[in-house]
């Protein structure tokens, strides 16, 4: 296993079991911090960048939690309008990163052209953290989720994955790399616009995942021990919450997961994941079922952070 | 009087007389750490998170100020739109918050919405800081002022205070709540499109709260011992402040508080808080008057916050 | 030689040779945490505000990750829009700085508006940083740039400085100001329409300062020891990096310092300093050349930043 030291994070692809493992335990080690509300003095003289040329609540807010939780330092911007490197094409990422990498000791970046992370980490000499990228990948979101089903489930083998939503997503794509390293299986299930592209596909087939597509949820829900979910509507911002009918359901029945659903179908031990924020796909009376997880999910993500920024700043081996 | 560990700072409706008093002795005791302008230690182990839907320079500021005089972190977003959870209708405060709240060990929110930090307090397990909301109410600039009021007189019973600007305000609404407590009458002076509305001025009979609506603040002034001023003209943005004719005087007479008028009328020690910004209704002149403590106030903003921030912490009792 | 404690960093007419000096010096001696990347606490009990009324990354970064190597703490803005204090005529830089001292222990400004630092600095009881200020000056960006060529010459006297771009932006105010302290002499080249302003040219000659001004970079780059440059051509927003022709050449070759000119007429110890961000004016193909060091300038912004607010603060004298 190589070491995490000085690594950036930017695929799923690089992962191997062991390494899935191992950032896996370094997580329940230093879960006791978030849990028992305290900050540490691990990373204290450390500095934590955020650079998000996208707006994010969830990644960049967890990331720089677990940043504070390890008592280090934090700065960056959230809004490409507020740089001058907002503009992909206005400066380049080489100019950018050249000048980032001096502010801090690791750089968190979400990025909304594919592989803009991966040219940062050619010329920053910080380990660079991809936060998500266009319709690439999202790592720290997708470790933060096979963690969740580890500790649910008690290990990532033998397990059947449901994955409904939008399969061009770049969590999608995280999470369907990972499965080469367990024995996952996934059925897929997406409106045909949003299906697997085939040059992914050929990808997975390379890798040995095991997948199959299947029309709607209520065909393979039985067979599910993990309902991983994202929207397939997007958020209509001309219109209010209510006019968009999220309680009348705009999202097609075939790819939403509803409490009858559940009952009627599901393992009385599946769990569902969402990263949120979510449309009608999943109704919010799906949060008192035994099959909600996608709380724990979310404290989660600041304890599987905490576990990276750990291993790449040499705070954890 | 109840603990205020753990406990959310939602209304000024909460405060009993002893928990007022409780609230402006602890900001006494911390006062030293801001006056001498040093950092402590004292919450190093906490972080806050400030959730902040609309803009603010004053109120964000001095809650961030406050939590860094007492070592702690911060983190948050001041501008819904960089957060996914931008928009009220787009992401429920329940979805939002139950996010949120693995991020700090308190929030400070202001929000657009009235009830809106309420909503959050039902979901978040961690403490939650009402830093204005909507038409609601602010209780954290109004506990600076009945502090800096406090301080500068001594007692906050037996006097009169004119509050003057649009009574629908969250300002007004919370301090006029807090006068129940007290000994403290008020004359409330507004042009009649801002008055205080009927369901408000229920709840205040209800309360036992001693006011008198009074034409123009040239009719009460003398009895005046507070002065307490907010804006009735907004600002318009399309003009500059010169064409805006902030010194000819845009805002009607009957609303100001001026130099001559304050010579002529105003007790000798009678104080001016106003929360800032201003419009015309305060000209600059009044700066150099014995009656200016708007300052002091700003000041007082971060040692009431550092207060408050110890007391639901558990690093004040 | 003025004691640096509590003192206003607001233009380089007020710097003396020994102050210069006596800044390069404690540079050097924080140098090594920036170095070695590793936070201080040096500065842990105080508190930096950024107020950045205009999108910064460089500057407002630089002097975020400076104080944050010192262990101190940041808070502040990056966008006028988020703030109450956003428009120059909406609030005034009095009100607003009388507000924003008590927040922290030193304030770093940018502004669009020449003059608001200093107009800050009447207001604040607590050291104002010019961080740029409209057309006026950026004393910690050429003070970086001062250090940088000292560091890479050995000296600031007896060199001659080409200076290329547009002659009315700060940094070229400030860098002629500073010139005035050494035995440095400058060749300006800009397009007519940026050329020196008659009052500008006016305050050089009473201050002693030697410079030329010269139609093209090609006439005296073999006389340059130092090539200081800024873009002359402005991002055009509403083109892609690839339609503005930043490769086919929308500067004039007047301006442009390419790989051949270099290779043709430049002295063979010729340094190149730019502050980025860039247009075409120094293509990418310059960055493998001896004479490139706008990336370790880059570096020293950081440590320079260090300096000047562990001097301003009392930490270094």
């Amino acid at each position: 296993m190589r070491s995490f030291l000085g690594r950036d994070i930017l695929s799923l692809k690089d992962f191997s079991r062991d390494e899935f493992l191992r950032v896996f335990q370094v997580a329940e080690d230093l879960k006791p911090y978030a849990r028992d509300r305290r900050n540490t003095d691990l990373l204290k003289n450390k500095t934590l960048l955020t650079a998000f040329y996208q707006p994010s609540t969830r990644t960049r807010l967890s990331t720089e939690a677990a940043m504070h939780r390890l008592g280090g330092h934090v700065l960056g911007f959230s809004d490409a309008k507020m740089t001058r490197a907002g503009d992909f094409y206005q400066e380049s990422i080489k100019d950018t990163f050249h000048m980032l990498e001096y502010y801090a000791d690791v750089i968190a970046i979400r990025h909304f052209q594919q592989g803009a992370p991966a040219e940062a980490a050619r010329w920053a000499s910080v380990p660079v953290i991809n936060c998500g990228d266009g319709w690439g990948e999202h790592p720290t979101q997708v470790l933060t989720d096979l963690y969740t089903i580890w500790l649910e489930k008690g290990t990532l083998d033998g397990l059947r994955v449901l994955c409904v939503g939008d399969m061009r997503m770049r969590t999608m794509h995280s999470i369907l790399y990972a499965a080469s390293q367990f024995d996952l299986s996934a059925d897929v299930v997406s409106p045909p616009e949003m299906s697997l592209l085939p040059e992914f596909k050929a990808e997975l087939d390379a890798m040995g995942v095991s997948y199959r597509e299947v029309p709607s949820v209520a065909d393979c829900l039985a067979d599910a021990d993990v309902i991983y979910m994202e929207p397939v509507v997007q958020a209509d911002y001309t219109q209010s919450r209510v006019e968009r009918g999220s309680e009348t359901g705009r999202t097609p029945e075939a790819y939403r997961v509803t409490r009858p659903l559940l009952a009627d179908r599901a393992k009385r031990d599946a769990i569902i994941l969402h990263s949120l924020p979510r449309m009608d796909e999943l109704p919010e009376d799906v949060d008192e079922t035994r099959h909600q997880r996608y709380w724990v999910e979310a404290f989660n993500g600041v304890v599987m952070r905490m576990a990276l920024l750990s291993l790449v700043l040499g705070a954890a081996e």
